[in-house]
């Protein structure tokens, strides 16, 4: 499939969270409707979704007939069992492709692939055991964090390793997953880039945002960040590279550490991101668009800021500053529907448009 | 009901085209689930809605389980039958309230509304009959426009009158529906105010918008609109004028014509309004949230615009500008997912964003 889908036509999006949500929304200004696949009950993106499949990803009956109602099927998260994307493939395309997920998946494959294509990354080591664990901390030195290959997310999965003591518990927490070992980089700030790739080979990429993180979890993201033009120019050929490699269709995140020496890729996501929510209220096209554009092949916005922003992510009890947010001048708010507001849970975000002084 | 609702509760919304579509989409924003009653199958708005009621307005049981289903409601056309609105007022508040539909659904109860507040309006005369046309045809002067009382929208249910022999056959036309005669008014552009109020009476007005129709349609409202700062002040204050009368609740269009001898009302409609429109990518807050807003208790955007906008409505074959217009920059796409492009139907409309020359 590479003619354009016409307006009508119906998007399945795998995941049912508030990424599918926005991606809901955005199909719908497009005039697509969307089928939602999702285990869990009542999800976010049921609400702003013409249709809703719940079933769990082992449910083949229900995968194809997801996929038979669908005409193009897409994700919200990358984590998705490969033995349903075998079911789901047979019928349909999955935008972005499989070798995206195949790399994005483990950690230490998407490590090799950047280092592959010449683009810095913290030092890693593969940790099978520990005598494996030993051997890179020697190499690599403390402070470093050990990270489960796969599954992990918001800073879950992972264990600091301070000293060499570390090493064993930190081992013992992760309970047998294959993991990963990661050296720290010595950064100044954080960025990341939301790029977009066509299936015709077209790529667009959004101002870089500056990006602050609490307790593992992003906090916030400011437009435009710190860079120079050299570091803004490199952000966008390093993702650009990696789009291309993978012959990507969609949005991707490459989150970037910005050092002395250069820019590090710290992880990439092939998917919406949460640090492109700004694009909601600074684009024309936000992110959520572009990657159904890329996913339909329409044209791709060209990333362009009209306004200056700063997201900020609503977490757990940050809800109770929802009437005081609502007041709030140049405040947008954008509320995911979720019933319970447990601790670390994302239940919201909002926007802060700064208005060009006239 | 004075209480903010909170995210979760359900907004009921009658209609289920492309307003009640925008509505939807804005309550997904702040974290609410909408419930579209429609009598008409696949409503634009059941795209993008938790729920979908489709029947008639006749049908009394079914008025009566979705108003239990849900926790207020609103409406996007306020040309609902007065027996459909006693059913449900008896369950749950509907907002903006009956005074303000039955007050909008008679265009002759409605200009003489608008004189008792002191307002300007087009000349006019309720027309029972012949001779009552032709009383006040003399009094009024050609050209003039002959308009059903009720049920009129985009230039339907009218006849100009350009000489006294046209008063006849436009007089036929109506097919004996209640009409009024509108005297022409000498303006030099039309202007709109999109003003919402809330429940505590708190009234806020985004920028005055400058229209430009064609056959009777709406094309093109571009912000800002060629106003002196005293004539911006004006139509504010008439705006906030007719909604406190009205003791109003949500979004109201307040259409104008601005005239050497001041700002003369044109019409007022008690919903969102088509030439609103560009606040989606012109404001933190549209007028689709700000009707949410008003319609739960919460607090109002301020109507602060942070950039300039020109809004373009896609009528019927505009539909083939898609692609291109796709690919435009600073371009954003508002599509209804309309089957059918028929001559005259709003299939969707642009919002060109101007970006501030930094």
């Amino acid at each position: 499939m590479t003619d354009p889908l016409q307006p009508g036509a119906t998007i399945g999006i795998l995941g049912g969270g508030q990424l599918g949500r926005m991606l809901s929304v955005a199909a719908s200004r497009l005039g697509f409707k969307t089928h939602i696949f999702e285990p869990g009950a009542n999800p976010p993106a049921g609400d702003v979704a013409h249709m809703v499949t719940t079933a769990p990803y082992e449910d083949e009956a229900a995968l194809a007939a997801f996929a038979a109602s669908v005409d193009v099927i897409t994700y919200e998260f990358e984590n998705i069992p490969t033995a349903a994307l075998d079911v789901l493939e047979q019928h349909r395309p999955i935008r972005p492709g499989r070798e995206a997920l195949r790399v994005s998946q483990d950690r230490l494959t998407e490590k090799a692939f950047l280092q592959d294509l010449g683009l810095q990354t913290a030092p890693f080591a593969d940790i099978p055991d520990q005598v494996a664990l030993d051997a890179a901390l020697a190499e690599i030195g403390a402070p470093a964090i050990l990270k489960t290959r796969r599954f992990g997310y918001d800073g879950k999965g992972q264990a600091r390793i301070m000293t060499a003591e570390d090493a064993a518990p930190a081992l013992a927490s992760l309970a047998g997953a294959p993991a990963i070992l990661e050296g720290f980089v010595n950064f100044t700030h954080e960025a990341s880039v939301i790029a977009a790739r066509s299936p015709s080979g077209e790529v667009a990429c959004f101002d870089p945002g500056e990006n602050v993180h609490r307790d593992g979890i992003l906090h916030t993201t400011t437009v435009p960040a710190r860079l120079s033009q050299s570091q803004r120019m490199d952000a966008v050929l390093m993702a650009a590279k990696i789009l291309n490699a993978l012959d990507y269709v969609g949005v991707m995140g490459v989150e970037l550490f910005v050092t002395p020496k250069g820019l590090v890729v710290n992880e990439i996501a092939p998917r919406v991101h949460n640090s492109g929510h700004w694009t909601q209220n600074g684009c024309a096209v936000d992110q959520f668009e572009q990657h159904i554009r890329a996913v339909v092949s329409w044209p791709l916005g060209d990333g362009q800021r009209h306004s200056d922003v700063v997201m900020e992510n609503l977490i757990g009890d940050d809800v109770i500053r929802i009437p005081e947010l609502a007041r709030e001048r140049d405040c947008a708010l954008h509320l995911y529907g979720k019933a319970d507001a447990k601790p670390g849970r994302k239940m919201g975000h909002i926007n802060r448009v700064i208005r060009a002084q006239k």
